[in-house]
């Protein structure tokens, strides 16, 4: 599945404005009553357009929930890159890390609105933008290795690919909404608890 | 749930009897079928019994399914005692629990036969095989954690409990069958950096 497919059809700023109504509609219709149980056709008269007019813009309802899933995940880096740039020492940016990503998952798939089944059909199916996700992380998580490394804060001995794929997987059930739903009790203490074994594995 | 209330209707060796055949063939046609999907009366047909004689040993599906699971992870935690009790160092002993839990769940659940859903429904409603199998692993995780310290392996500064609940949390992902068929592509590389980087954040 190409999450680009369903630009094909854009041709000015109209039809981006029409798009994002589309998009902002499917939001809201979809936290509500659920991605996987809703049809084009149901969510076509949500909204008060034809099913075909949709089709005109989005290819599947696949489309429509690619485009979605991107924004919130584009939401949670956002929220990430922040954290991150607000933090003094790579240590810091570390800690800051896993409670960042781990909050704004919560929030954005689960509290503030329930979107959690878009985001576990993308995980499951390995749409481009979760994978984009997991690939950006774990480059974070590489560039923080770098600078603690640099600053003195890190060790250096431990091949850096090896410490990179460690720290990702250990914060991966946190990053995968399919699998934070089931950590949404230990998130907060795994937020701490988790940076500070891996800042003791650091060590110099 | 309470997984003993099906023991109240258990009189003699040959009642015995009966509940493990029921247990037996319900196990099969769980793995072929799924849990979820299973009614008694399917279950019934397929066994040849009647539903109401099932009923005489157990009071529901649940009852069934809790056996099951119970069984399931009791030979989990066999392979896991087994494979530990045969490591010489507490270091060998923490890469053996890795690679065991998540090997073992893997073939019990997802490969040998197709119980994930059983266990499923017995981590999303806290059944008590569930929780008391977490317990468990985690009181593993500080035996391994004072055998290394008392023997000079580990370090002693950070609080047993803090420690050991770190290293369960990065754990969990691979002990939770719910969680665990999101990480059975990476559970065999995960296996051995997992341990790796634990192993130097445990360094004196």
């Amino acid at each position: 599945m190409n999450e680009n497919m369903n630009t094909s059809t854009i041709r000015g700023p109209l039809d981006h404005e029409i798009r994002d109504q589309i998009i902002s509609a499917a939001t809201e219709h979809f936290s509500h009553y659920g991605y996987e149980k809703t049809t084009v056709s149901d969510l076509a008269k949500a909204i008060g357009f034809s099913k075909a007019y949709i089709y005109k813009f989005f290819e599947s309802k696949q489309a429509i929930g690619a485009v979605i899933c991107t924004n919130r995940l584009a939401m949670i880096m956002e929220i990430v890159d922040a954290a991150i740039a607000g933090a003094p020492t790579a240590s810091e940016k570390l800690r800051c890390l896993f409670r960042s990503i781990s909050e704004a998952g919560s929030d954005l798939f689960f509290h503030d609105r329930k979107l959690y089944d878009i985001a576990a059909v993308a995980s499951r199916d390995q749409w481009p933008s979760a994978v984009a996700h997991q690939v950006r992380i774990r480059a974070i998580i590489q560039q923080i290795l770098l600078d603690g490394r640099a600053s003195g804060e890190f060790e250096r001995k431990t091949p850096l690919d090896e410490a990179t794929k460690a720290i990702f997987l250990i914060i991966l059930p946190y990053v995968n909404p399919a699998q934070l739903q089931y950590n949404l009790d230990t998130a907060p203490e795994a937020a701490v608890h988790l940076p500070a074994l891996i800042l003791r594995s650091l060590a110099p």
